[in-house]
């Protein structure tokens, strides 16, 4: 049933850790994350948790892994523009997420084969709907400025869906 | 001459305390600036900091305002394709001004007149540069996406300057 120290079947207890790792990042950004916190939210050991997870960054590519996962069902057979406006959409509703999965860490993704492999899918949606490796490059740059833009508060528009409608179109 | 606590004149001080924070700022992100140590690497106690900067924010916003008005020059005149260029050069070259200048200080930037006034003449001049006010947003949020990937590593081209020279023609 249960380890001493964990009330948790083994495959239960990954996922338990990753739902906990996620409350933390939606709350406070990747800061927040640590394995020791996360054990501690999950109700388990530190010595636990590092059994699933090697250390923080494999926890968060994890994490990061399993939200390319469903982002990457959002994009899947979409138009360019839609997955433009979607990705927007994504980063202002969840910008701890938006900035775990698009940022310092996708330089890391070959040390992860799960993240590599979510990210992965994800850019070859992206490449697919564009015309060009070259077109889809410029849009994920936009993109992606827009949003940081938006979160960051840099560009703060009436009304944001209109902007991003006539922006991305 | 001098106040009993401090080495410089007025003016001066203000500038040393600036350059210390541009230091700081170079070396660790704006994370790294507070107005305690630009004092202490100034030479003076920070009741002498605090006589020029009500507080931190004040500090970076008077920083942020400096390279704005250098920033301003580069863009002066220059077509909107240069003006894209440049600021990512800028981006990659001193990635702490950038995330300082275009990044949520800018959201502040109605509670500081100096900074206002900068990052707004360098606004006016990329709007000068673009065909609509859309088309200076869309050429902002491409470059400032393109800087935050490259920056991240999130995109690592072979060639960076031949990337971006294609990328934004």
């Amino acid at each position: 049933m249960s380890t001493l120290d964990s009330p948790y079947h083994h495959g239960d207890l990954r996922a338990a850790l990753l739902d906990q790792a996620d409350a933390l990042l939606d709350a406070g950004g990747d800061g927040a994350v640590s394995l020791r916190e996360v054990a501690r939210a999950a109700g388990v050991s530190a010595t636990a948790a590092y059994r699933h997870f090697a250390d923080k960054e494999s926890l968060l590519a994890a994490l990061a892994a399993r939200h390319y996962a469903e982002f990457g069902q959002i994009l899947a057979g979409a138009p360019l523009a839609e997955m433009g406006r979607a990705y927007i959409r994504f980063a202002l509703a969840r910008p701890g997420r938006f900035r775990l999965m698009f940022g310092p860490l996708l330089a890391h993704a070959g040390a992860h084969p799960d993240l590599a492999a979510a990210s992965g899918a994800a850019f070859a949606a992206l490449s697919a709907a564009a015309p060009s490796p070259d077109d889809a490059l410029r849009a994920w740059g936009l993109v992606h400025g827009l949003a940081h833009l938006l979160l960051d508060g840099a560009v703060r528009p009436p009304d944001v869906d209109a902007l991003v409608a006539r922006l991305i179109a």
